[in-house]
Formats: structure tokens, C-alpha cells, sequence
């Protein structure tokens, strides 16, 4: 492979891995010899993502044995019950503890994938394969996997980190628009709690970011993954900082949670939330109105949405308290003190929270 | 409180945990206050354990906000399904992440109850109350959870170690002769696999044990404890050593699986599997016939099965493979180089094994 590989390390002990990004990694037997060990591979993918990569995945495999399940499409199967589908097919194949689960595809596939990986036989290995800009830069990196219940977004999950991630930046040339858009958020977010000469960058990039240029799509996953890396490394199960990659995450739950997790694409329930979150702590006091619309100015240039679903306040108030970021009866909010600077908090006026709610969600 | 109380470590770091072992520990509101953080608590027992023991508990809880879950009693129960139904419960009573679940009950509910403490919110605290002679000594220590699968035993599940096991014997007073008997089964294996002595002090103690000595039940309870703790103190995971608490359990597994889970129970599979193992040492040369013979006495007299279903060694073999101590195509067995001395492999003559197959199963 004549193309440069860029690599991180997730920093946890004998649970390190790397993040291994870069151009057509996804066809390369030599990556997956070295970083796939066992003899079982089990191949989790969706269908629109098995059609375009199942493929050449597979080729990279030979050699050995692959049980290949491929679940419908859509947030709303990333459940309990499609889980339980996983496990029957894996037992059904008699997979040992030895194999290694392969989530290909974005978030969804991700979580899910992960849930399974996790709690077969309490937790075998997991290679995270993102093929959308929201998986590469966020939730194949972490260790963090889940399902969805009615009542709450990723409700049901483990802590598992992967083997390795192998991000594929091709996988985004077949990317719909709509989806590289609400990857673009969880980059945007990156800048907003610790990095504001980042989020100038982004300013100063996004149109070469929308065009797919991949110079500014490897510095974009480049930077987010090695912010991520450190934080989780730090913090790996959310004791504390780790909690800041949830800036405008509880307010897009709401928003997520209202609409049945169809209408919203993640991404696009956190540019919203960002926004909201970042409305809050201007209310606070703590930015200026500039900082605000150059926020408001860079999500609609991404083409993200800014204007929340007028599902009420309330209604909105209710899905944050089933958000798991609720302590001792209080939802802690994540907040930004300045742009490139946020920090988790239980205590802020509630005035404050109902005035943001009553102006976004009505 | 009068009574002593026997108190272990598990020694696990940050993760290290106190079990408590003593009479009437249950009813005790200083005991709970002291090793229950929270405010809320999740009670989850099942039918006949909530009738006999939720309400000296809640009593002990005085003061916090207890959302109970009783399940229906029995191994069959131990399903993703019922996991289902209690996180139903948690998500529509808003229970938040500081909550914790206390497992009050046998192997069945800690294992369940613990693996929804381990996939709620991706971990929410949990504290064993075991009462059952099976939980006292095993189940309830070393953070395994799991539900079943109907193509195997405690196939989805997770480690997920207890913030403390309370371990009332008082409890063992109302527990059925037949789940008395089957807890000698697990306390009889610790002696094989590490304790001649403790052998032969069961051997000497067994009619005392049956007719629920509390100073000999105290006994035998404490050094299983005390040997589970220091097994799972060097090797959480079942990286090596702890698959060693395994022993009878490959061949347990597959009478169990072959009878659905429900004519049996755990630890009279448990016990005809010992008998197994130690047949198949004795077979390899390893022990004297003399061994498997008191073995044999000692758990005839303990009203134990020695004699396994006869369904037939090939079906047999079939279980045992989906076991999750298959490692590269090769079930790993846990067998005797002595009485008192188990070692986990996977290098023994097939032909021995299809002969103890054949012997036991037909």
C-alpha cells in the first residue's frame, strides 16, 4: 500500500489500540493479518453497507472462517431485540470466544456490533470498521456500545473497547451528503469544548470539508480522533471529563428521543444541541452573542439543522431526565465556559435552562 | 447486631470488594447504610425468595425510593427476555445511574439481576444478597452475570463485579433439602481443586452440613469464599487460573443444556460432572480409583446424582462444544492431577474422553 497511514493509540493500559486511518485500508490483508487475530471473523454490517464493502472486507479476511450478519438499516434497529438476533445467529454457528467481531458501518452498526461483542460469552474481541464520517471521528474510537429502548437513547450498553479501528477514509466517497453533514457536528463539537483554533480551522475548511477533499477530511478525522483518544484515555468510563463529548448530546437526545430516532440523523440531533447548549451558556454569561453566531453561522454553512422540533419544553425537559447524565435527581448539563472550553455541571439556574428550553423546543 | 461477622476481600483494586458473611445480616439497617450507596435502590428477587425476604430488606432500605422487580422462580427465567422486562421496569421508573440493583436470591436472579446491573446505562452499581447455599459460595462472588440462551448456559453476559455480597446464613434456614444439597456440589469442588484438606473435612462433616450446623455451614461457606476470592483476585477475567472453578462444569453444561435447564439443577449437574472430570483424570492415569471413589461416597451421601442422563456421548460432545471453553476448534477441560490439584487443558487423548462420554452418557 503506497498510501500513508496515519496512526493514534488509545492510551489504556493492556487495553491499548490503535487508530489506524487512511486511504483503501479496508482491502488490505496485510492490515487485517496483523491486526485481526483468530480464526473466526464475524462480519456485522447493514445493507447498504455490505453492498458497497462487504466485498473487498471479505477478500482481506482470507483465509478465514466468516459468519456474515447484515441487519436492516436505520437507528431504529439498533435494539435489544436485533441484538438478540446477532447472538442467535452466533450460536447457531457455534462461534467460539476466540473470534472476533467486525462492525462495519457507522454508529449504529457500531453500538450495536459492540453490545453483541461485548456480552457474547461476556466479551469477545471487536474491530471497529466506520464507514461514516460520524463513526470515524466518534463512536468507533471509545469503547463505548449500546442499544436503544423506547424509553432512552443507548440505555442498554457496555464499555468495550476495540482491538483496533480501521477508518477507511475511500469509505466516505460513497457517503450520502446528508450523512457526511451530520458527521461534520461531532467535528464541530471537538473544536467547541477544547480546541478553538480547531474550530477556526473548520471555519476556514468547511467548504473543502463538504467537497470531500481529502486533505481536509484527514486533518478533520486526524484531529477529532486524537482529542477523542486523549480524553478517553484519561477517562475511559466517564468518571468525569469524559462527560465534555457529551456537549449538546442531552439536549439532542431530547430531540432524538421525540421523534422516534428516524427523523433526525444523530449528527444532526447534536448540531442542534450544540447550538442549544451554546445558547445556554451565553445566557449564562459566559460567551459573548459573537461566539453564538459564529456556532450558528459554521452549522448552517455545514448545512446542519439549527431550529429544534416545537415539541414543547417540557416534553423536552422529560427526555433529558431519562438521559443518562441525570445525579441525584439533577441533569447535569454540559456547558461551555468559552468557545474551545467546556465543562460539566449540575449547577446552573433553572430560570436559565427553562428560558433556553421555551426558546428552542417551545 | 450480637453475631459475628465473617468478612472477605476480593482483591481487585480499585474494583475490591467486602463479602460479609454472618446471621441476620439481611435485617440490618446499619449494615446497609454502610455498603449500599444511593438513593435508589432495585430490588430484584423472584416470587418465593420476595415472600420469605423482601420485607426485612426493604425494612434494612428504610429511607431510599425501592423500585422491586420480582421475576418468576426458576433457571428457565434466565433469559435476555426477562433482562428485557426488568430494563423495562428501570427506563419507566426513571432509574437514574447512581441507582443500585440488589440481587436478593440464588444463582438465577444474581446472574440476571447482575448482568442488568451491567448493561444498564453501561454499568450502574450491585450488591449480592445470596440465599442460597449455591450463591453463598458461588454465584454471588467474582462478578460473573449472564443469562442463558437455548443453545447454551449463560451464553450473553458480562463481568461485572459487586460493590459487596451480603451473605445472610440465616437465609439457608428456608431453603429447600433438594438446593441445599446442590450447593454441597460447588463446595465439594473447591476441595478438588485446590484443598485435600478441606476434602476430607467435607468428608467428615457432611452429615453436619445436611443437617445446617451453623457452625459447619459457616465453615465451609467462609473457605469457598475465601478461595473463590483469592482465584478471582489474580485472575478476573478467566485468563487462566479461574477457569479452574470450572471443574464438572463442560460435562454439567451439557446435561443441563440436553434437559432445557429446568430437570436439573445447576449444582446437581454441577456434581455429576465432577464425577465425570475426576472419571476421566482417573482414566488418564492421573488419580488412583480410590479418589473417584470417595468422591462418589461423598456425594451420594451429600444426596447428590452421580449418574448422568443418558442421552448419549455424541449429543454429549455436541453440548460441550458450544461451552465457552472452546479454544480454537478444542474444547479445554478442567481435570484433577491429584484430588486437591486442577489444571485447565486442552492436550488430553480424545479417545479417553469419547470413553468417559460413553461410560457416563451412553
Amino acid at each position: 500500500m503506497s498510501n500513508a497511514i496515519h496512526t493514534l493509540t488509545v492510551d489504556l493500559a493492556d487495553r491499548s489500540y490503535p487508530i489506524l486511518i487512511g486511504a483503501g485500508l479496508l482491502g488490505s490483508r496485510e492490515l487485517f493479518a496483523a491486526h485481526v487475530p483468530g480464526r473466526d471473523a464475524v462480519l456485522i454490517s447493514n445493507t447498504v453497507v455490505a453492498a458497497l464493502y462487504a466485498a473487498p472486507l471479505k477478500a482481506a479476511l482470507h483465509g478465514r472462517r466468516i459468519i456474515e450478519v447484515v441487519l436492516p438499516d436505520g437507528e431504529q434497529h439498533k435494539t435489544l431485540a436485533s441484538a438478540s438476533r446477532v447472538f442467535d445467529v452466533l450460536i447457531a454457528n457455534r462461534v467460539a470466544r476466540d473470534a472476533i467481531v467486525l462492525a462495519l458501518g457507522g454508529g449504529v452498526i457500531g453500538d450495536l456490533a459492540g453490545f453483541v461483542a461485548a456480552c457474547y460469552q461476556r466479551g469477545i474481541g471487536l474491530v471497529q470498521i466506520p464507514t461514516t464520517l460520524l463513526a470515524h471521528v466518534d463512536s468507533s474510537v471509545g469503547g463505548k456500545t449500546a442499544v436503544n429502548h423506547p424509553g432512552g437513547k443507548n440505555m442498554i450498553g457496555a464499555f468495550h473497547q476495540p482491538l483496533a479501528v480501521i477508518a477507511d477514509t475511500d469509505s466516505l466517497h460513497t457517503l450520502p451528503e446528508r450523512e457526511l453533514r451530520a458527521g461534520l457536528a461531532e467535528i464541530i463539537k471537538y473544536g467547541l469544548i477544547c480546541d478553538a483554533e480547531f474550530f477556526a480551522w473548520l471555519e476556514a475548511n468547511i467548504d473543502a470539508l463538504l467537497a470531500r477533499s481529502p486533505a481536509a477530511l484527514a486533518h478533520a478525522i486526524y484531529r477529532s480522533c486524537q482529542i477523542k483518544a486523549q480524553i478517553v484515555g484519561r477517562d475511559e468510563r466517564e468518571q468525569g471529563e469524559r462527560a465534555l463529548l457529551n456537549l449538546g448530546h442531552t439536549f439532542g437526545h431530547a430531540i432524538e428521543c421525540a421523534t422516534g430516532y428516524v427523523e433526525w440523523l444523530h449528527g444532526e440531533a447534536v448540531a442542534t444541541g450544540l447550538l442549544i447548549a451554546t445558547d445556554m451558556s451565553h445566557r449564562m454569561g459566559a460567551l459573548p452573542s459573537s461566539a453564538l453566531q459564529r456556532l450558528r453561522a459554521l452549522l448552517q454553512r455545514a448545512g446542519l439543522p439549527v431550529d429544534a422540533p416545537r415539541i414543547g419544553a417540557a416534553r423536552a425537559l422529560d427526555y433529558m431526565r431519562v438521559d443518562k447524565k441525570v445525579q441525584s435527581g439533577r441533569v447535569r448539563l454540559v456547558l461551555l465556559q468559552a468557545l474551545g472550553r467546556a465543562v460539566v455541571t449540575g449547577d446552573y439556574p433553572d430560570p436559565t435552562l427553562q428560558d433556553t428550553l421555551t426558546a428552542h423546543f417551545g
